[in-house]
C-alpha cells in the first residue's frame, strides 16, 4: 500500500479510536496523537484505548503513538482532526510544525467557539489552508458501532476529489462504506447543526413530550437545517442524503448522544450549569447553538428550533414555556 | 357546535378508539360501529373500551354505538373508516345504506388487498365517490400517545379544503394539532409506504445491524418514497412534512410498530409463515408491499428497499443475504 499518503489522526476520544481503528484496515502505519500520555502507554502495552472504545484491539506495529503534536503533524500528508471543537484552537496554539502543504481532514462535529466557525472555515481563515487541502469525514456514526464491527456508511467531503477518494479508499472496509461529496461546508454544517436539534429532541423528552412529536421535531429540524444551510452555502444537495438527514437521525433517536443527554438534563429542571457540571464535558451543541444563533442573525433563515434552544441556553428562558410556544410554530 | 356535520367512526382498534376519543372533545355526539358486540356492551357499562386505549374514559352519552355499519352510515354526514385495509372490502359488502352524498374519510394505512388500490381510490373507483368527498387523516401519530394526550400532529388532506378544514377543527384539541392538505393521494401513499420501511428497518434490526444503518436506511427511505410517490401522482410537496418523513420515522423508529415487529421476526430467522402465525393479525405492510411492488412494475421507480422486502416475503429469499445486497445499493 506504499501509493498511499501518510496518515495522522489528532485526538483520543471515540471518534478518533473509531478513525484509527478504520486507518489499520487498510494502511500500514499510521500516527496517532493524543494528549494523555497514560493512555498512550496502556495502548502501547495493552493494545487498547483505556478511555474510550477499549474492546477495540490495535495492532500497534502499525501505531505511531504521540503525545507531541507536531511529530505528528511532521510525519503525516493528510491529518484527520477529531478532537471536542473547544479543544482544537488550544491544540493548535501548540504547533511549531506548518500546515503547509498538508490536507487537513475535520471529523469535529462543532464550531470552533473562539473564532465561531467550522472547522474547515476556521483552518481556512486562520492557518490559509486552500479549500481543496480541506475535507470533512462525516456520518451518521456512532464510533460505538464501528468498534462492534456493525456495518456504517460515511460521507467524505472535500473539493478536491482525488482526495475525498483517498480518504474514502483508507476508511472503508467490511463494515465500512464511504462515499464523496464535494459540499465541505454543507456536510460540516450539518454535522454541526445536527447536535443543536439532538439538544431540543433530549428537552422535549426530559418535559415529557412522546414520540409523536419527536418526530414532528425531526420533519421540522431537517426543513430548518435545509434552509440554514442553503443560506450559508447554496447549491445543488439533497438533504436527505445521509451526511444530512442521516446523520441527524443518528444522533436525534440516540439515546446515548451527548448532546440530546444534555437537553435532557434541562428539560428535566436542570439548569443550564448544572446539566454541564453534571456531565463530565460540555456538549458540542451547546456552543453550536450560539454560534448558529448569531450567524443566522445575519442569514436570516426561519429557525424556530435553533431560536428555542438558544432561549434555553443562553437567555434563562424556561424550557417548559419555550416549547409549548415553539410547538405551535412546527407543523 | 349545531354548525358541525354528523360523524361516524368505523372500527373498534386502537387507532379508531384514538379518533373516537379526539372528536368526543369537540363533538355533542358520534356514532361509532365496531363488530365486537361485547366490546359495545363493555363500552357502554363501563366506559372503556376493554380491548384497546383501554385506559380513555369516554362520556357514552356522546356515543351512538352500533354493530350495525348501515346504522352508523345512515347516521352520518362525515364517515371515517379505521379498521386494517385487509377487512375494509368485506365491511363495504355488508353496506345496504348509501354512500352517496357522503364524506368518506380514510384513517386507513394501507392499501386493499382485494383491488390493490389504496383506500381513497377504492371507494372514488369502486363507490363512485368523487375526489372532494374523500379524505385521509394521517399522522404521525401512535394511537397509544393519543391515549396519553401526548402532543401530536395530525394532517388532513382532501381535494375540498373546506371538508379538510371541518375533520381538522373537529379532531383538534390541548393535545391534538391538526393541518391540511390537498394531497390526498402522496399522503395516502405515504401512510402506506411507510410501513414497508418499517418492515425493513425490523428485518436490518433482527439481522443484527445497528443504529447507524438504521438512520442510512430511512434515510434511502425517504428518497425512495419520493420517488415512487411523484410517479403515482406528481405534485408540488415537500417529502419532508410530517405527514411522509414525521410519519415514516415515528413508525420506522417505534418498537411498538407492528411492522417493525414483523420485519424483526424474519430477521431473527423466523419465517413469513411463522411470523405471521405468531402475530395475532397480518402487518398492514405485508399486503403493502405486494401491492407497491406490482405498482412499480408499471411506474418504473427506483425502489431498492422496496424490492428487497417484496423479495424476501414473496419470493422466498432469504433476509441475510437480500440485506447484505441491499446495502450496496444504499449510501
Amino acid at each position: 500500500m506504499t501509493e498511499y499518503p501518510k496518515f495522522a489522526v489528532i485526538g483520543g476520544g471515540s471518534w478518533a479510536t473509531a478513525i484509527a481503528k478504520m486507518l489499520c484496515v487498510n494502511l500500514p502505519e499510521i500516527a496517532w496523537y493524543m494528549r494523555n500520555t497514560d493512555a498512550i502507554e496502556h495502548i502501547q502495552q495493552h493494545h487498547h484505548n483505556p478511555n474510550y472504545l477499549s474492546s477495540v484491539e490495535f495492532n500497534i506495529n502499525k501505531l505511531k503513538l504521540t503525545s507531541d503534536i507536531n511529530e505528528a503533524v511532521a510525519y503525516a500528508d493528510y491529518i484527520i482532526f477529531a478532537i471536542p471543537s473547544a479543544f482544537l484552537n488550544g491544540e493548535l496554539q501548540k504547533l511549531t510544525e506548518s500546515l503547509k502543504g498538508k490536507v487537513i481532514f475535520s471529523a469535529i462535529k462543532g464550531i470552533v467557539p473562539e473564532t465561531s466557525l467550522i472547522v474547515g472555515e476556521h483552518f481556512h481563515e486562520k492557518y490559509d489552508i486552500e479549500y481543496d487541502n480541506i475535507g470533512v469525514i462525516t456520518g451518521p456514526c456512532h464510533a460505538e458501532e464501528v468498534a462492534l464491527e456493525r456495518l456504517s456508511y460515511l460521507t467524505i467531503a472535500c473539493g478536491d476529489a482525488t482526495k475525498a477518494k483517498i480518504v474514502a479508499k483508507c476508511l472503508s472496509g467490511n463494515y465500512i462504506k464511504a462515499k464523496i461529496t464535494d459540499d465541505i461546508i454543507g456536510t460540516e454544517y450539518a454535522a454541526m447543526l445536527k447536535n443543536i436539534y439532538a439538544i431540543a429532541a433530549g428537552m422535549a423528552h426530559g418535559l415529557g413530550y412522546g414520540d409523536n412529536f419527536q418526530s414532528v421535531l425531526m420533519s421540522n429540524g431537517i426543513r430548518e437545517m435545509k434552509k440554514f444551510i442553503r443560506k450559508v452555502h447554496k447549491m445543488k444537495r439533497n438533504i436527505n442524503n445521509s451526511a444530512y438527514l442521516g446523520d441527524l437521525l443518528v444522533t436525534g433517536y440516540s439515546v446515548f448522544s451527548r448532546n440530546r443527554m444534555f437537553g435532557n438534563m434541562i428539560g428535566k429542571g436542570y439548569t443550564v450549569k448544572s446539566a454541564m457540571m453534571e456531565m463530565s464535558m460540555v456538549a458540542e451543541g451547546y456552543y453550536a447553538t450560539k454560534s448558529a444563533y448569531q450567524l443566522n442573525q445575519e442569514y436570516g433563515a426561519k429557525t424556530p428550533i435553533i431560536d428555542a434552544v438558544y432561549s434555553i441556553l443562553y437567555e434563562g428562558k424556561e424550557a417548559k414555556k419555550v416549547f409549548k410556544k415553539l410547538t405551535d410554530k412546527l407543523d
